[in-house]
């Protein structure tokens, strides 16, 4: 994927596909936008016309409910036209391949396309074959990166906690098929964590060429021991090469889900986040996914405020290559 | 469900689950606004801008085509921002429970979730719920509660046939099974019709405890003597619990199923009505649905009007609450 | 389909179902209007405020992305409210005939319904059915015509070649099951091309009583010798009456696949058109669909501008009807 550049000749953010490649301040620039976005739960969500005349394709070759409407409703908000389209229903169908889908969508004009695909490398490649001028989002691609995701939770975790190098983080649980996770570890990176910590058992956590500089820990009391941050991942069944390998939830819960009581372990004012969607009683309990330490919904609300300010920022690059 | 209060403390509409909770002046308010929003076929729809800037989010449990367009043409016509969500096929598919897909989106500031579901309790669970300032629409929950269809077909009576009072109203066909039939009932006690009754098969006849006032017929000449307002509705398959149970649709139509000829038991100049979609042939003929007495279309384009009037209404509660 | 008057009273365009029915001036009146919505690859798309009230409902019946997406995207950018309904999956499920669709989302003000089916004859008996100031365009019916792929490819053809007169097409491939094939012959009829050649296998060639004027050919060298316009088309799978019948991919690639080397035998200058989505490597190899020939792409983006054209053209129709 390094081969891609994400940011273009006059230095504005073209496409974002891995946080990896981004240099530290693009990070602070787009967090720093989001906050521009962002308003209180309760109150009307901010407005902007900065994408009008702007077409966003939404490309999900997977299912998504929650990361599809934050996307649409970033853009809305943006005053984007907005497509979304369920690919897997139509032109899949028909046998026609992923590319010239995108070359027909770019020759309708679309400026951006939202992709998230269940296979490594989509994005990118995508990005390898459209116009200079259009921009291509990373939605989520198989077990190896999600850039927005990565973005609203170091947002989160820099509103709730402040300054990450003082910090302690435990990404809990599947962490072999998170995308989830490796987003947040490369940003967390890019702002020099504290401590970060990889717990679950030995058979989740990740190849150990991955996640450098992260401990590895399978006791879960152990692993969370005076946190900061504790972030439970969901169990992605769907990435599983093989159905007897998926924990048994009760199982799994009984050993790495989070309680009210295990938390004891980690600092007092602990926060806990998931990216969502929960398996209450697998992952974490109700008590804790709704109580005083969780900011589950903080990040709901930071992912669409990042959405839009990564919307806003490659709309500058569009509208240059607009002419 | 008499335990959510859908108005809130400034008297405004806050909720609409069911109207055996509102007021009779709050429903002469809605149809009213209704009224308002009512241009003749043909004409251009009225149009507004009272939803600028506010998020109307569709959670179609089960499918719907007719009452899906109708909310969200009213709710483009009013300019909001409109999200539609099959979550059929995305996050119950990961297991993500209804009430956490509803915070989700109401941490994207979504302010009106207008919900269908097949279960009874949904939507007053999602009320339950939510954030004070956000408000919750019933579009058609289970077999008990339909509530902008029972408006819509109170404002359509009303338009044909005048005050409720001197009427005599036939609903007609499968009510144990019909969300339309409770509705629809709700909304013509709050009138004081003048006279209600059911007609149907005996083991479509709701349970003895509802429907209080209502007389009960098992023979539709008998049943829609003299009735100014014959409503058909359609045989529920989807809601029985055995399969061999539905009717045969060639002996209920021979029993059931209106026709000029069996309308000459109604009044002259009896309207005929039905909520959709209609199964020609079984629960009605052509001749009839197309006739001269058919007012369905209307009941369509009142439902549209309606669904605009309880949109504006509640979104003076949701502004309120943005503060 | 000759009873249903595509031109209303006053002389303006009100549905689009064949272009065999349309007078050439009026094919010409579209194209025009069609280059003023045409802006190159990479610059905005044009927008217009013309469709501002109007209400675009698209009913595909039958899967599709691309042409779906380009009407979607044309209506919007002529700031219609648009509505997509994917009708397999709600209504018919509960028996309701199309008909009655319509009917219902008449008296939802529908003003505009854009109608892809499977089967022939829909587009006609919807606009059979509808009121006086409504418009019904086909956007793919069976195998017998897609109009507004017949005007983007004569619009691809004149931009690209100039005067059809003096021009040699050849259009090759699955040309019995192919209503791109049909709709692309009335258009280049009406403006007298020069000479056209349908080449493929015997059992794909239209029955005799079809595309008259045109000459028959199985031998793919010969057929596109000293062509100016290679049209190629997708096998139509799904049309075929029996799988067996369904051309082997290798043979069929060996015998009427287009590549660099074959096309030799057509003119120098010899433009390549398929209407997507495309099987690479069946009809086309990558090098001829990727390269210099190739105007596929300009394809696309004239079938937007061409549907703004036709949808400008019929609000005028609506607009009157309106009062």
């Amino acid at each position: 994927m390094s081969e891609i550049e994400q940011i273009d000749a006059a230095g504005r953010l073209r496409h974002l596909l891995s946080l990896e490649g981004l240099e530290r301040r693009r990070i602070e620039s787009i967090i720093e936008q989001a906050h521009h976005y962002l308003t209180p739960i309760g109150a009307p969500p901010a407005r902007d016309t900065i994408l009008e005349g702007v077409t966003v394709v939404n490309l999900f070759f997977e299912p998504s409910t929650r990361t599809r409407a934050s996307f649409e409703l970033a853009a809305r908000r943006l005053s984007a036209d907005v497509l979304s389209l369920d690919v897997n229903t139509s032109s899949r169908a028909k046998g026609e391949s992923v590319i010239d889908t995108i070359y027909t969508l770019e020759a309708m004009q679309a400026d951006i396309f939202v992709v998230r695909d269940a296979s490594t490398g989509v994005p990118a490649s995508i990005a390898r074959h459209v116009a200079p001028h259009i921009s291509v989002l990373n939605a989520g691609e198989s077990d190896v990166s999600h850039p927005t995701q990565g973005l609203l939770d170091l947002m989160t975790i820099q509103l709730e906690k402040g300054d990450p190098t003082r910090l302690t983080v435990a990404i809990v649980g599947d962490i072999r098929h998170s995308r989830v996770a490796r987003s947040a570890y490369e940003a967390l990176m890019h702002f020099q964590v504290g401590e970060l910590r990889l717990v679950g058992p030995a058979e989740l956590l990740p190849d150990q060429a991955l996640f450098a500089g992260a401990s590895r820990e399978t006791n879960l009391e152990k692993g969370i021991a005076g946190a900061d941050v504790v972030m439970a991942l969901r169990i992605q069944k769907e990435r599983f090469a093989q159905m007897s390998e998926i924990p048994d939830p009760q199982e799994y819960f009984r050993r790495y889900g989070l309680t009210e009581e295990r938390l004891q372990a980690a600092r007092d004012d602990a926060i806990v986040m998931h990216p969502g969607p929960m398996n209450r009683g697998v992952e974490i309990d109700s008590a804790t996914a709704d109580g005083k330490r969780s900011v589950i919904r903080r990040q709901v609300t930071c992912g669409t405020a990042v959405r839009m300010a990564v919307l806003a920022q490659v709309s500058e690059h569009i509208r240059a290559g607009h002419g």
